[in-house]
């Protein structure tokens, strides 16, 4: 894995658009700055063309989900595949919502993405797997997430990460697992929107979009590992400006020394 | 009063819908996550009755206000009613602002509430009671706060908790008041709005909603005491993260030993 | 420069009423509530009357970018000059984006404002002058800066507040330079929208805006290096809450011994 690529982002410094879920948007906007992009946050459709322009990637997180959200989203996807802009999406609670599942099929239908990331639930809703979510989170089921993962990266020609207690990353025929060792991203909210988004700043600036989601999932694991190492007690609100500390002070050597991956 | 409903919690882990104030969705999210309950935000129309259906309660604060807002409000509460999931509702600045107050009045005409929380300036505007409220504060005034929330409750049949320095909670007959032995909780936005949001997540696992209220009001208080009580000097920032940390980590002993109610 | 406004702005505790960034605008709340006024948030048209009402002064934050906060906005704005509620502009992004720029000088062109407030980049649109801007980041160019706010000061005829590594405040004459003695300010998203709402604090206690825009520049940049002195190593996120906590504990003593500027 080139985890290199951490070095090439903050040389690079690209701009990293984002249309993000409105709960977590400034824990989001945070972390993008704090490991080395400039984030651009927008609402409005009458901009689309002009912030993709300036931008380097382009993450769709569908938090964002009123109906003219779905319209600029709809916008900002046709520009950024126009421009050759990659793109990130995130299909938040499309396992526990239909009307969700169906909007984000449409999008999909119409547009080409580089990387979905979404959790077990949502990745299974998306790949036509049988699943139990529950709300925003991941829910329980018997499949096998690697074949799940394979399968939706197969029907939308793009990269997959299914993030969870392993983040399982592929292109459709290749595997990389990534091992978080700690359960703090899930007691934080908005972990999945950040993991997203940094995926996005990666993408930014490496063409082969598995391997930049290797990456962006690696550092991101091995971020929250070292900030959970630190404590005593797992402290579920600390863990937010920590782990944005953290993503600023990673080196390539720390993420080497660290992670865990096959 | 039943603390180990804090346990019960935990146990069952709720979905808790919220219709949010945009000034502080994140932190109110992040409190429902840590205490133990599945947080799920929405703020389109079109979902309002998938989103009722896959949730154990309903949180509508009225920081939401926009047009688009108030229409989804009345449809998720419509649909809260016919499927006999509680709402809370936090009517923020209905003391400040005439227009806010007819359009909660309406709302309150419309359906069936299990609890209203507010501070001072709220509950008095929607009883009917003279009273200077100031912007999002509570304001002063002379009237007789224990009243106050009483003639509230009868008047919507509904659970009252008036929260300020002693949080006063009564079903129209009975009245607990929880001491809030901090002044952190009103220097940090949003601790009226997570307080609301707690007792979302209490009213989804306790049908009994005025033992909910004083028990979600008890930890939420014991837990901004037991923060402030680590602190030399106050500090309203980290208050934030750190009221996060306490939420997860405290216990019903933690409650019973430090909790200050009669 | 009369640092002692800060000591008044606690005693008259004003309610500061904010358009606000999406992006930031929890931080922002919290930043304003801290130093010891009482924010006010909104996104609906139908209150403009009744919250610029409420209000001591009105921060504009063209992060809010949709047309129908646009109209919110025209609509505020308006009222806004008609009631003498000093106005704080903060053109986001109207450096990167030409559609943002032409917006933001229509505003311009029918209301008075008293502070506009941005990074070089945007002050540089604004004024008519050269300059590459880089997404919401101030970007880089030759031009002289002071030349540049100067121009916009007297262009608008109000008070510019060009903020950066240096912060270089004008009322189109003279000209005060505030020394930021640290890069947390720019690691941390919403630094900006946060020194434009603490300035939005300060007018709305005193009527001469060009020392209010001054003490304001300087006790934000002097709470920002208090908080970066106790630090060993840079901490992008938790740079947030302990910039919070600091602009409650900070004292007019601190100030006077801290801040540098000439």
């Amino acid at each position: 894995m080139k985890i290199e690529l951490l070095d090439k982002l903050r040389q690079k410094n690209p701009i990293a658009f984002n249309i993000s879920n409105f709960v977590t948007v400034q824990d989001v906007a945070n972390g993008i700055n704090a490991i080395g992009a400039s984030p651009i946050m927008s609402e409005e459709e009458n901009e689309s063309e002009a912030m993709v322009n300036i931008s380097h990637s382009v993450t769709v997180n569908l938090g964002a989900f009123t109906e003219g959200q779905l319209k600029q989203i709809a916008a900002v996807t046709k520009f950024a595949n126009q421009y050759h802009k990659p793109i990130v999406l995130d299909p938040v609670a499309v396992g526990a919502v239909k009307y969700r599942l169906d909007r984000c099929n449409e999008l999909l239908d119409n547009v080409d993405v580089a990387v979905i990331r979404g959790n077990a639930g949502e990745i299974a809703a998306l790949a036509d797997v049988e699943w139990q979510a529950k709300g925003i989170d991941a829910g329980e089921g018997d499949a096998d997430l690697e074949a799940i993962a394979k399968a939706l990266a197969n029907k939308r020609n793009c990269v997959v990460v299914l993030s969870g207690k392993t983040d399982i990353i592929t292109n459709g025929q290749a595997v990389i697992r990534v091992y978080n060792n700690t359960d703090l991203f899930k007691l934080h909210v908005g972990s999945g929107d950040m993991l997203s988004s940094i995926i996005g700043t990666f993408v930014a600036i490496e063409d082969d979009y598995f391997e930049a989601a290797q990456v962006a999932a690696t550092v991101f694991a091995t971020a929250g590992e070292i900030v959970a190492n630190q404590m005593q007690v797992p402290l579920a609100g600390s863990f937010g400006p920590q782990l944005i500390d953290e993503l600023h002070l990673i080196s390539v050597a720390d993420v080497e020394h660290t992670a865990q991956f096959d």
